[in-house]
């Protein structure tokens, strides 16, 4: 089955303890949809600036990503830069320009309105209901968000999570969201706000996840050097939904099989710049799903 | 075979956000043995003072506890208070009285001294180094530490991971060894130093091991309420040290075996004060083992 994801098309500029990269594609739509190719069909839906060269976007194409939700608008490109600290798990934002995701409209193409699954990047919740506004009878969507929603848009953020079947969120939005401190306490209480599947991110302590009222733990694949972790969380999202789509449902066994895709595919996002590290995926998948199935044994 | 542990015998006071105990039997020697002992036999080296009710141990020598390794001094036992804050991961010791422990010089019976499996439990670095030294050639032997060795005494400290064949610590204490931020390269920093087999404590994100060139991770168990975490570092030593004596070995599937033991093992101790919560271990213990084998499968 298909998968549709709605976020940013972006130029990243990133800036580690040891090197750095100037305006490389990137973006949270990207991300995704660099991972879950991988595992099926996706189809893309955001906003880019005349400033854009399409041929960026080649590889994907090729690699079985549908364009035909990317609008071109006069005006410039969505441009993030940051920079990672020391143990890369700290970051601070240097700059952000909206450009032409200001004004974002996502509209989806007719013929892809009943796409099964459906990926809701992070964004402003507005946006975020838009899209659900324009899908006909999905079979799961999942939403992502941050904390700059949870602070400054929770109603309009709580009537959006009200809405989807499943939510992925890190350790620290899951706190801020529900005031509980244990992570099993808020994945329930985030349930409570509607969605059946929570997923929650724990960086290097991998991911927790609830199923209505099945829990599941997958630790993190332990990798050897992290080059660039920005889009690590998008290429999980995007694992995990290409495994849903491929199972056809998002039961439990299907969520505990796409946290696992999703913790695979954020291993490969994070050894390289940009999409780089994605490249290897075809290649290696098999081989460290292998090793990950032997790390996370319980003998 | 059997274990030996060389440990506190104390009396613990604790206040939690909704309760609190007076002068309950804990100590590290005692939630160790709690929790080995339902894996196999265990000895156990301590020293408590005359006003220590010898009655107190009565269930742990029915359950398998040889007591010869207990002395009794003049004055008082080792004494701890302290207090969980409201999320139960923080906690402040209020008083610690060494009482007969500040002199103890550990003396492991003649016949206990070819004992195979050995775990020492937080303490001196030079005391930890006596027990070694009182030895004949154990299998494997294990050792726990706290920050305030690492911090005050690293050389003496450095000495006795030298000598022994594995190492047990929570992450900020692996941290603070190796000054690496991953955990993963602060678990192989620590072999560098000597230890084959180091295990890391990540609280309610379970733990991180390596075993010669091979790593695992095995997640928390998913326990519903925390009465009292005090102990539970320990009850996980206990259950690692017993599963290794069972299987006769330290290699990575007796380890990772023996990691899950003490996970359960340590979530029947924070269920309840003291080491209550480890009485309902024999009832328990196959339901709650399946159940983790659910939840940490990766489907």
């Amino acid at each position: 089955m298909s998968v549709l994801v709605v976020g940013t098309v972006a130029f990243d500029s990133v800036e580690t303890p040891t090197e750095s990269r100037d305006e490389a594609l990137g973006g949270s739509a990207v991300y995704f949809a660099a991972a879950a190719r991988h595992l099926g069909p996706v189809r893309l839906v955001g906003v880019v600036g005349e400033d854009f060269d399409r041929g960026l976007l080649e590889d994907l194409e090729a690699g079985g990503v549908e364009l035909d939700g990317l609008e071109v608008v006069p005006g410039e490109t969505f441009r993030w830069a940051g920079r990672y600290l020391d143990d890369m798990n700290q970051r601070e934002t240097l700059s952000t320009c909206l450009g032409v995701f200001e004004h974002f409209e996502p509209k989806v193409p007719e013929e892809w309105r009943g796409t099964p699954f459906v990926f809701l990047a992070n964004g402003a919740p507005p946006i975020q209901a838009q899209v659900l506004d324009q899908m006909t009878d999905p079979v799961f969507t999942l939403l992502d968000t941050m904390d700059l929603w949870i602070d400054n848009m929770p109603d309009e953020l709580r009537g959006v999570i009200g809405r989807v079947d499943g939510i992925v969120v890190n350790d620290e939005e899951a706190r801020a969201l529900t005031g509980e401190n244990s992570i099993v306490n808020a994945a329930r209480a985030i349930q409570g706000m509607g969605p059946e599947v929570v997923v929650v991110k724990r960086g290097e302590h991998g991911a927790l996840f609830a199923v209505g009222s099945e829990l599941g733990a997958v630790p993190a694949f332990p990798t050897g050097e992290v080059v660039d972790p920005t889009g690590a969380g998008d290429s999980f999202a995007g694992g995990l939904m290409g495994a849903l789509a491929q199972a056809g449902n998002a039961g439990a066994d299907a969520v505990r099989r796409g946290v696992v895709d999703g913790t695979l595919l954020a291993s490969f996002t994070v050894e390289g710049f940009s999409t780089e590290g994605l490249g290897r995926v075809e290649s290696d998948l098999e081989s460290r799903r292998a090793a990950f199935r032997r790390f996370a044994s319980l003998g």
